[in-house]
């Protein structure tokens, strides 16, 4: 899926397929955090851009969404007999932090941006497992969080458009897409939602 | 209210309601800040202590009700014609976290004791603005956000109960309501909640 709609510019290895059906457990170990880690980067926002209610506004949505998904990826690993612990994370989102300029308004444009690629990659990955897992139960999960997630994408999208003129933000994404499907493809030692 | 519910030491002077009503464009402002740092503050005990699946789920709900407690504010803001910005904030909330001791678990008990003695203040003083305050829309709206930050409080003061005896932490809970009755006595020469 070299989808249009989520601005990646490459698709899921099989190689990050079979490295994660056969951890499955930490797998959504990962998850969680994952999840965890999204409400805390909308939270960011709000903090870093207060001044603008717009994105407080999506932002908050966004928050309480991430919460719910951490809860039930929780849950699942309940279900599953899984202790939920810390685990070393995958090398991914630092890599795409790092892209991210430092002066304003470029920087609110890449964090935004940033955040709306892993939403993207996280949505792609969400669509290969829902389709690709042969359990069940866990194939029927990760299809309630596709949408969510594609949603988000466009969210961060849209309000990056608030810090730069649509043609200038459209070709940042098209660069920051290109690194993003450079890291992704290198992947990680560990199995992760993003190696 | 030297309430004991809320393990306060001192009730709100006379000089900060003169201050503040004299401002309250100003703390409506502060108001907002406070909401946006209370839900950070709960987002960053998810990130501290993500193993305590009781406390996760306690603070999921507290950030959920603090971003909307934040946008009420806000909605007030508009209504009143006041452009929400950047102010200094009052250094109540830095004196506080200043005392919280370095070494787990000592630091967990302290970081949500101080979390919940901002509660407790600030419920006290929506308890006198709803009482105090001349433009009962204003009034009524503290009302409104009373019971929840009294909520508040007694979720901090259980979770902290899981990281010392109880004893041990009422204790602690004596001894940080004590420091923070002085802190909350001298002030702030802005208008702030915490001033
Ligand atoms: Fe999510
Ligand atoms: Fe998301
Ligand atoms: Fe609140
Ligand atoms: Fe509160």
């Amino acid at each position: 899926m070299n989808c249009p709609v989520l601005h990646l510019q490459s698709t899921s290895s099989e190689r990050w397929l079979t490295q994660v059906t056969e951890n499955l457990d930490l797998l959504l170990i990962d998850h969680a955090h994952c999840e965890k880690k999204a409400a805390g980067v909308a939270m960011n926002m709000i903090f870093a851009y207060v001044e603008n209610e717009d994105l407080c506004r999506a932002m908050t949505e966004i928050v309480n969404e991430e919460l719910e998904h951490f809860h039930l990826v929780l849950e699942l690993l309940h279900e599953r007999g899984v202790r939920f612990c810390r685990i070393k994370p995958s090398k991914y989102g630092e890599q795409l932090h790092a892209l991210v300029r430092k002066s304003e308004p470029e920087r609110a444009v890449d964090r935004l941006l940033v955040a709306g690629l892993i939403e993207a990659r996280s949505c792609e990955r969400f669509g290969i497992l829902r389709e690709r897992l042969e359990d069940q139960r866990l194939a029927n999960f990760y299809d309630q969080l596709f949408e969510s997630e594609a949603r988000h994408h466009s969210a961060y999208v849209r309000l990056a458009k608030q810090y730069a003129d649509d043609a200038t933000v459209m070709r940042r994404l098209e660069e920051l897409a290109a690194m993003e499907a450079e890291i992704i493809a290198v992947g990680d030692e560990n199995p992760r939602m993003h190696s």
